[in-house]
This record gives C-alpha cells, sequence and structure tokens, in this order.
C-alpha cells in the first residue's frame, strides 16, 4: 500500500539511476528552488520519457504532511504499463476493445471501470500520464485484482494515441451526453471498438470528440443528468457484452 | 461534514430527548460499562425505534480516535428518512419501482448507487437499519445531489418491506450472479419492480432471494466474475430505462 511514493530529491535521484520501478510521474512544487538536484531529477525523467509536473506546494504536503519531501515527489506505479505499439501488435488478428480514460481524476471510479472492463473481455485501458489518475493502491485495490488481468497502457498523447488505434482499424466511440445517437443503437458485434469516458465535469476533449467515429448518449429518464463515470462506462460496455453474447449464441 | 456524530453518553441522551434529529444508529461498545446512563441511551433509542447496536471498541475509536465517546456513538443522518408505508400510498397508481440494498457496505457505492438510482426514474431507495451503510456525509458526496431527489426509506426488516411491497403489486427481481436467466430476458415495461442488490462477497440474503419473482445474473465475457455492485445495479437499471424509452417512443 505504502510504496506509491518516493520523497525527496536523493531518493528519487537514486530510483532514476536505477531504473527499476514503474514511475507515474513525478511531482515538483512549483516554489522549489531550481537547485542542482532538482534540475538532475528533471533531466533524468526527460531521458526516460518520465512526465513530471509543477504543481502547488500544498499538493506536495497533502501527499506527506511531514514535509519530507524537499518539493518533490515521485509517484510509483504497482503495474508495470505497457506500451501501444506493442498492445496493438500483440493483439493483431483478434477481437480486442479498449477502453480510454480522458481525465477521470477519481481513483474508486477508475479501479471499478478496470473491474467492469476485465468483465465485459476488454483487452485494454488507456490512461493519459498527465491528466487524470494512474494506477495507484487506491485503483489497485477497488479494482479487486482486476488490474492482473487487462494491459494498461500509459501514453503522454490520447490524441497520438486514438489516431494510432484508427492506423490499425479500432473504432472510436466517444461518450458524451450532448449525442444525439443512443448507446444501445451502435452494432458493437462486427468491430474492435476503442470507448473513451471523459472527465465527470468536463467530459471529453474536443481534439478527441473530433477524432471519434460514434457519439454516443445514455438516454435518462429524468432531468437529474449525473450517471457516475464508473456507472456510464459499465452501462455502454454491457451492451456490447450482451449484442456479442446474443449473436456468439 | 462532521455532523455525522454524537459522542458520549450525556450528548446522546439530550439528542434522543430532544428528538429532533435524524438517528441512523447508536453504536455502543460492547464492553462498555451498563451504568444508568447507558441504560437510558437503550431506554430512549428503544422508544423511539432507533436501532442501537453493540461492536467492537476498536469501531467506536476509528470513528473517533481521541476517545472522547465514553463506549457510545450516534449516528446521524444528512437526510430525513421515508417510511415505507407512507411511500407506498403516497405513489399509489403511479408507475413506480425501488431498490432494495441489501447489506451493501460501502459509502462510495450506495452513493454512485443512488445517483443511478434517480437518472434511471426509480422513486425510492431502501436501507435495512442493521446490515450496511445508511445515509452519511460519503454517500451524500458520491451521490452527487441525488438524495435529494429520491425516497430514502430505511427498514428494520427486509424481509418484512418485501412482504409489504408484494402485497402491494411490486415485482421483485434479485441480481444474483448464479441465477439462470439474463437481466435483459426481463420485461420491464408492464411492472413497477423492486430490485435488490446484494452485498459483493456474500450477496443476497437466502430469505430475500426465497421472496423474488425473478432472479436474474449479468453475463461475463470472461471469468473474472466480480462486479463493482454500483455497477452491476446501474447494468440492470439501464436495461429498464431502455425498454421504457423504446416502449414510449
Amino acid at each position: 500500500m505504502e510504496n506509491n511514493f518516493i520523497y525527496g530529491k536523493n531518493a528519487i535521484i537514486e530510483a532514476l539511476e536505477a531504473n527499476n520501478r514503474e514511475f507515474n510521474k513525478i511531482l515538483i512544487a512549483n516554489n522549489a528552488r531550481a537547485d542542482i538536484k532538482i534540475e538532475k531529477i528533471k533531466q533524468l525523467a526527460s531521458n526516460l520519457g518520465i512526465v513530471f509536473q509543477f504543481v502547488a506546494p500544498q499538493k506536495l504536503n497533502q501527499i506527506e504532511p511531514d514535509g519530507r519531501h524537499q518539493g518533490v515527489i515521485a509517484q510509483i506505479s504497482p503495474v508495470k504499463y505497457v506500451e501501444l505499439e506493442d498492445f496493438i501488435e500483440q493483439n493483431q488478428n483478434k477481437e480486442t476493445s479498449v477502453v480510454i480514460l480522458d481525465g477521470v481524476e477519481d481513483s474508486h471510479n477508475v479501479g471499478a471501470i478496470i473491474r467492469s472492463c476485465v468483465c465485459a473481455g476488454i483487452k485494454g485501458i488507456i490512461l493519459p500520464s498527465r491528466r487524470g489518475v494512474l494506477i495507484n493502491s487506491t485503483v489497485e485495490k477497488t479494482s479487486a485484482g482486476a488490474i492482473n488481468h487487462i494491459s494498461i497502457i500509459k501514453v503522454n498523447s490520447l490524441v497520438n494515441a486514438v489516431q494510432k488505434l484508427k492506423e490499425n482499424d479500432y473504432w472510436v466511440i466517444a461518450s458524451d451526453h450532448h449525442a444525439k445517437d443512443n448507446y444501445y443503437e451502435i452494432d458493437y458485434t462486427n468491430m474492435n471498438f476503442a470507448l473513451i469516458m471523459g472527465a465527470e465535469h468536463s467530459g471529453i476533449s474536443k481534439s478527441l470528440l473530433k477524432l471519434s467515429d460514434f457519439q454516443v448518449k445514455i438516454p435518462m429518464l429524468t432531468k437529474f443528468n449525473s450517471l457516475n463515470v464508473s456507472n456510464a462506462a459499465a452501462i455502454i460496455l454491457f451492451e456490447s457484452v450482451k449484442q456479442r453474447g446474443k449473436k456468439n449464441g
């Protein structure tokens, strides 16, 4: 549970040099003095393709209230991420669908979505490295073990990832409550799809909406139009399960 | 947020005598000395129909680590509960369905289920007073305001509640992964239903399963058979929404 973070400059430099951990990202307080060690962390991270982000110092204090962080904290993932290119190659000529989370912020929701994905036969989940939650101990716990049964793909650009999926014959479905079509009006049985779920308040970013082949909404029976994102994902995914199950008898 | 609990004997006696709060239940440490004040609390609670439960003292210490609780803590609800009889009477001759939670323990899940219920046009949610979560600040927060758009019914016996619903022409549907029928094989359009969702590990209690008119499962595409309960509820509820929406054009 508690190996999610590495605190302090020296510890993070050592971990980056050893390069035997799976980093989510490195948070640097935006008031941290740009000393030689911070510069070294930035350079090592860049060389390894690890994202670093400048955040309010309060954010670091929330994670590590004792102030031992020296203005820098590395988030460590409990799982090894898969490269999108490798995932696509390994799943060629198979029935393979993926879910893309565009900025989902709540770890409980991400964990629940991963559970639903595994139950629904989804093979991969794609998370952006800068926006939203990556895999942490809360995700691990709420996924009830499901994180070990799916490829978890971390990408620096969701736009590039979606373009790559389209080039490889995935059909892109965006869940958007402004859409005209209902989610059950799509035929999920004859395609590999990439379902994009957005953040609860801001929704899916416009650049991704533009790239999507289908935009679908979940119709409601009341004006209270505010489904939890993991529930919305489950509703759409299990429509695809139902259709595939019926087709296969 | 922090008005969820009342600690200590005198404070709880005062609150029970004033009787202007909505109590969830009263927790009494099972090593608390049965003094005159504890006896008074038990008697006042009984008179008001408020459940009291004996629990391990650690449970009280988790809620109130400073030890000011004197072996007794009252849980307060942020919403006013509705009586089942009143709910049934007020909704006679209307299309009215309800969801029953049999021992769901996670506040995030209860909050998410209430959101889905409101979006799906469900009019009431029934919670047992002894088993599982009642309405607390986490439920309130994760419901995103939905707790204000649905009748929340607290009952001492789910068996009695289900019998009363059946007498009033509700059809009882139990979600159970041992069931033979798939959830989408039911016609939800011509009935008022009461959908029972069970605890994630123990499922629905046998006495309730016996009372149910339908038992349904959600078929999976993999052997990993472990949907989050709020996602399972959303999948079934939105099948009913879909059928009702199609029927009404």
